[in-house]
């Protein structure tokens, strides 16, 4: 009996209707969250009260059906959409009452958006490749991640005492490094500290430098990599959707072509050892 | 009779010197709106006037010339450049006099320059090529969207109270963003909420990272698109205009090896059935 | 006798130690010029005088060795390296004293620096590259200047009473455009305008988005075509010069076998008839 | 007895813990450097003192293990890496106590953070392919400097008397340039003098225009190479391990087939001229 349950969940599941509604549910969701950052009349204010306790519930709803319509109830656990969305439904039932936490709920609805992209199949491939990119970046990242480290050790012994706000520290003089990286006012900077050591140019000229040549060799890193699997992907499809003979085809042809040459020497003149020696030369 | 005037007018719209008038026209109207932008005596003033009804009966004389010499009525406004031609030359026949309206009149003649983008054959291609790119563009342009949506959400919910001209609500604070994007004057929006939440720098940094991100990876899917079709492009030309043979020629000239060869051996032993075995086998 | 002395000036014309000489000569000369830009002593400035002289003869000297020693004296001037460093050496010649001309005679020996390029073949090279880029960009550069023209004429309608500095005629608000794509301070701009037209906000990210979008595109199809002419080099340098068989070679080999086995099919049994018509079939 | 030593000594230093704590007191060292950018109190000074010893001893210790567990002593000092962290560890042993040398030694204490480069092998390959694209950049370096230096030139001879600051001397000058292809507040200085000299815009636009363009070329030649690299890595990777026929494998057997053919003829019927001829018209 149970099971015919579940075969009726999965088929709501699996529901073109059901998957709008919940997408339906997710874009009204998002525009509550909107119209709440503007200044709304006493009915309007009581009208979201009512939108969020029943976006709550939709979504409850949805993930108790996707939990039971699952075969297999650990493997549902195992996908990390899955977790995403238990959490974000999960967290946004806590009944929060508290005037100072009120701003928490209110953040705590706002992931709810995210659900959009573990609803919308093409956005979580979207978002899978670039999770996918990201390991290839580690040791960029590291090495710029020294780069900058470097430069705000140096930046914080030199400079502190010209500018505490933004030498003060390392983690300060990291700040500012980003903001020189971003070409944010950073000439103001630099001018400020050549008033002492004229020659500290060197130090604003060699990190960018440094980090657009680190940068650029990140970006050339991904393209090749995405260029190459999906240059080995078209390859494949060519070769085996289009019914377009291979290498390999001709390969087969010709190996084919010998053993017809063969046979009918053989059958011909019965002359064996001419033709072995041939073949295995070869 | 109507037959043969189509033939001449057909001939006219697809003579050289009339394809160079329509161009000298729509650049004699640019120049003319660049030259309403400065400060004209009054000579030149009733001259530009002159000049507007001229382009304007000009253009209505290309389009009646090229819509008679149309072989088919209907497919006519089928084609997209033709009725952003026709609505272009229509909407500058409506008098304004008005001088309220003065403005408006204007704005509708400078989309005139546009027609040059559909009078050009080479600019129309490239017009085209941009539109067939922006719909592999759009999940990216959604997902960036809604890291937009939830980013805008956040910094008026936890800024508005700081500054409510940059955080007032979720559509200034888009706005905001869209700035911090380009990195215009972004460290001064950023110093001002780290007074009153020292972390704020995360919500600031974690935003560049990921729209650039999602940028970068809008811009390696284009490339890739882009660099595949030309790819497929010529490949096709080379195989099949240079008259190089293709893994498929290959693969027809074995199979003929193969008949011929299979001819000989039963025009000369009568040997079916072993040739026929190893074919088989292939 | 005159072609024997054709002939040693060619040979010092080809002499390493004089292109060095020459290389050393422009590099001094771009010393000189870097140098007269700060305050120099009274013995300094006679001595780039005499600098100046000396500098200004030996590009005469070498510039007279080059024409002599070319074959074909017309020739000479078809080559516009050649016709460039005959133009920069020429104006170097005319004397120029007087006092509003000084600054004049300054930038035409700026210029000389530029013969570097000339005289070094690795930049020549890149020179001429990026000369042949720029055709493919053509109607890329016609289609953004229309944007510009567009946006600037609507601009300038829209916006000269609200900021006559920055929208005051076609040409002011082209350069505006210009500062809004390198985004500098462009907000402030926006901000000024969203005061009286609030939903001028829309003028600004379009243009930021077509601008964008169109340099994109540029950029990709200079990497495109770049790469595809890299590629078909590539290949023909890798068929051609490292000895591996192409398909073309494979087909050449095919055929012969088919004519050794026609042959041998036409000595063994005269059956002419048959393997005419497999032939013929293929 | 000493090469026993010496095997001992290579064990030690392949050991994957003693390669970890390399890297853990590299970390310790980074994040004692950071530390000290803060106000510590008096104990913590102190304990820096003590870790700043046996790092250094730790360091040459490590440095002494490699150098003797080396084969070949000579080669040692012919690795770049090598000479590196020797370099560091035997300047960061100079006593330094004068107050006026302190940022001295402590700025060369940064620089055992690089050391981290040296010993993670990812990173010491990322860093040698950064190293093998400069000189590819070389002569586009070069040309960008000659772009540089003949604008300064230009602009300090023109501008010098608008605006000392930016345009007094000619390396004063490159630094604007360099500011203003960072689009740096770059329209604040392009005002400026566009009130003496109201076509220098073309100065400017042409400026960034040149700039870009050959940063453009830059970034595309790279591309380019790297691409160009993996491109022919990946093909013969394909080729050679994973077992797929090549061309070349074709060749081999038609040949193959040719001589079979051959063979078969003349033993069969004795025909050597006729063959020969098909084989030489080849």
């Amino acid at each position: 009996m149970f099971d015919s349950l579940q075969k009726k969940l999965f088929a709501l599941k699996e529901n073109k209707v059901f998957e709008m509604a919940v997408v339906a549910v997710i874009i009204i969701s998002a525009l509550e969250i909107g119209a709440k950052t503007f200044e709304l009349p006493e009915g309007a204010i009581s009208m979201t009260q009512l939108l969020d306790i029943f976006i709550t519930v939709f979504f409850l709803f949805e993930i108790t059906i996707r939990f039971l319509a699952d075969d297999n109830k650990k493997a549902f656990f195992k996908n990390g959409w899955n977790i995403f969305d238990t959490v974000v439904v999960v967290i946004s039932l806590i009944p929060i009452n508290d005037a100072e936490m009120a701003l928490l709920a209110r953040l705590v609805r706002v992931f709810r958006v995210l659900r959009m992209v573990s609803v919308v199949p093409e956005l979580r491939v979207l978002i899978n490749s670039l999770l996918k990119a990201l390991p290839q970046l580690g040791y960029v990242l590291l090495l710029m991640f020294i780069i900058f480290y470097i430069y705000a050790a140096i930046g914080s012994f030199v400079f502190k005492d010209i500018n505490p706000t933004l030498w003060g520290d390392i983690a300060i003089s990291m700040l500012t490094l980003f903001r020189i990286m971003t070409f944010e006012d950073w000439t103001d900077i630099q001018y400020e500290t050549m008033e002492f050591y004229p020659l500290s140019w060197i130090y604003y000229l060699s990190f960018i430098f440094f980090t657009a040549f680190a940068f650029l060799n990140m970006v050339i890193g991904i393209v090749v990599n995405v260029m190459e699997e999906e240059h080995a992907k078209a390859n494949k499809e060519k070769a085996q959707q289009q019914g377009e003979p291979s290498i390999a085809d001709l390969h087969a042809e010709i190996h084919e072509l010998k053993a017809l040459l063969t046979l009918h020497m053989n059958t011909n003149t019965g002359n064996n050892v001419a033709t072995e020696k041939v073949t295995k030369s070869a």
